[in-house]
């Protein structure tokens, strides 16, 4: 998703025009869903996908035509017994995308600059029923931009996009035969503050910013914070940790990794990020160090229930011990806490490979 | 690690004169051992790191010290009770670091280059003993570049290179004193092999050469196997995937994933991957896709010894379904292919966190 709203922007300032595939409802399975996104340049770069094989190439083609025709629709593409692709179990069904030309004036265009942007932001669009075919409303914290057509049906959407969860689905409004409208919907990036400016955070910057965090690196030492040194991270503060933490909003969705090994403020950060209200909160260093470290805490003062929220080493145990390998097992780690995954390989589990698409979507989902 | 050779590369092409600090030996616990590298130019840019928040900065001066004068030096930091830095349990001990200016013409600009480089190769330098201090001697697989001085000696560090698994470590060659010699082994790159040019791929294409891997992309569709889709893959090839795979040389190293959905090439390439040693051979698909995709491979006649090492679906369960998150699960089940990990949150676990450090680095630990 990342990759193909970075892509879209970057063909918006090259004042490039595209043909855009949004999948707008599947009932073929988890295999794609709601706000799956395909582009394609006039030359036939293709930037996302629709992760159905069986359907991937004929969305491209659809994809293609509309860029040359400017004609939006909405495509079904029936997959399995009813269709022309091969039946194959867990892939029948159908899968209906609307397919739509963004230009450089598109209300599109904004629309998708807006989801890939740092604060939370809806996007409602018509895709069927009595209101303008693909009209869009871009629903934003401070201002709206766009509209559905009909001034009830704006504020309909506006109350839709206040409460619907993170990531894309589609709502009607009316009877017989109503107003088909998808949201996609985009909270503020959720923050990973590290600590510590190690070639560890270095490498979780990297992953962090890709699972859709806005990443934050803070060390005191100025050789050692340095935007060379972390150039993925979106801020790198030259600071005291807990100075930096106390003028830092944190929320539940907030990940804080300790990864320095730096006695200086050690202590100092940790009790301060225990009283915050941070979900996930780890730290570096061996089950001695650890040991001390509680026993530092315990003798400050610090509540048995605080120390409980500690993670302690940090990350699954994949085994590795290069940074990029103790990095992945944090971001794993940080990944199975979103969605109640237990690190245990899928292959020697039964059941569900996902929950139910519309209520694991992450907190960053369409970014 | 990969990210200061990156930088020592980029510093040599420009010519930029650093001070490279290599740790030789440590008995301070797994927080740093030999190999470990820290670099810093003449503006003070620093990469790299001794994750060993005690000492890092004193290492960091020491480093900057040698590229003023240009005098190669062992430094070795007393961490915990007899050192300078604050006691803490599970960081006291010894850390021996060597320190040397590095130069566009000098040889360690080259053995940099060399381990950063997708060949096997190991360098050997005398950090001890009655032979030239900090003399080196690259050991490729068609060429030795350098000498540690004497015949003899660049005899025995070659015999040894043979020998000695992937990763650092020091070696004693003669008696009363002897000289010290520490050996920095990589051996080739595996191959992380790609199936299906997806959203999936261009994500794990990203982690996996992050890791050390030589990533190659396959997917017949011309529209989708393109560099602009995969760009962190080291090689996109548009090929059916069966017969690209049997012109590919596997090792048991080889990481081999299906993240393709495509039923015209699915079966050939099942039947062909599972024929080759490949350590880790993964398909992605909801169960009842697996299912069917197990039977119609008996109903070929593939062996059920064959059938039970695909790892299906691939990745740990970490419970995200975006691209990258499926991505990460299939790169955190590698990694813990790799070393033995279990998955399960380390702070759930006792024990050590780390298997012995000459054991435990990975294939491409020095890359």
């Amino acid at each position: 998703m990342r990759e193909v709203l970075a892509a879209a922007h970057d063909w918006h300032l090259r004042r490039i025009p595209f043909g855009l595939a949004t999948v707008v409802a599947s009932s073929a399975g988890s295999i794609t869903g709601p706000g799956d996104l395909l582009a394609v340049d006039p030359t036939g770069d293709v930037r996302g996908g629709i992760p159905a094989g069986c359907v991937e190439s004929a969305v491209l083609d659809a994809a293609a035509e509309t860029l040359r025709t400017g004609r939006a629709r909405l495509a079904r593409y029936p997959v399995g017994d009813d269709g022309p692709w091969p039946a194959r179990p867990g892939c029948a069904g159908i899968i209906e995308v609307l397919l739509r030309r963004v230009t450089a004036d598109h209300l599109t265009a904004r629309s998708l600059a807006a989801l890939a942007g740092p604060d939370p932001v809806a996007v409602a669009t018509v895709v069927g029923g009595p209101a303008p075919f693909a009209a869009e409303l871009i629903l934003g914290r401070d201002r709206t931009e766009g509209t559905l057509g009909a001034a009830d049906l704006d504020g309909w959407a506006a109350d839709q996009a206040a409460e619907l969860p993170a990531g894309a689905a589609v709502r009607r409004y009316g009877h017989r035969p109503g107003v088909r409208v998808l949201f996609q919907v985009a909270p503020a990036a959720p923050q990973m503050l590290l600590f510590g400016a190690t070639a560890v955070a270095a490498a979780l910057a990297r992953i962090g910013a890709d699972l859709g965090y806005r990443v934050v690196v803070c060390d005191p030492r100025p050789a050692f914070a340095t935007v060379a040194r972390m150039p993925d991270a979106h801020e790198v503060h030259r600071a005291w940790p807990h100075r930096m933490l106390a003028a830092t909003p944190v929320t539940p969705d907030t990940v804080l990794c300790l990864l320095g090994h730096d006695p200086r403020y050690e202590i100092p950060l940790l009790r301060a990020a225990l009283t915050t209200p941070a979900g996930y909160l780890a730290v570096l260093g061996s089950r001695a160090t650890h040991e001390a470290r509680l026993a530092h805490l315990r003798a400050d003062g610090v509540p048995e229930a605080q120390l409980a929220r500690l993670r302690a080493p940090a990350g699954l145990d994949l085994g590795g011990r290069r940074p990029v390998e103790t990095a992945l097992a944090i971001a794993a780690e940080v990944v199975a806490w979103r969605h109640g995954g237990t690190g245990r390989p899928l292959s020697g589990l039964t059941g569900p490979i996902h929950a139910a698409r519309s209520s694991d979507l992450p907190a960053a989902a369409a970014r």
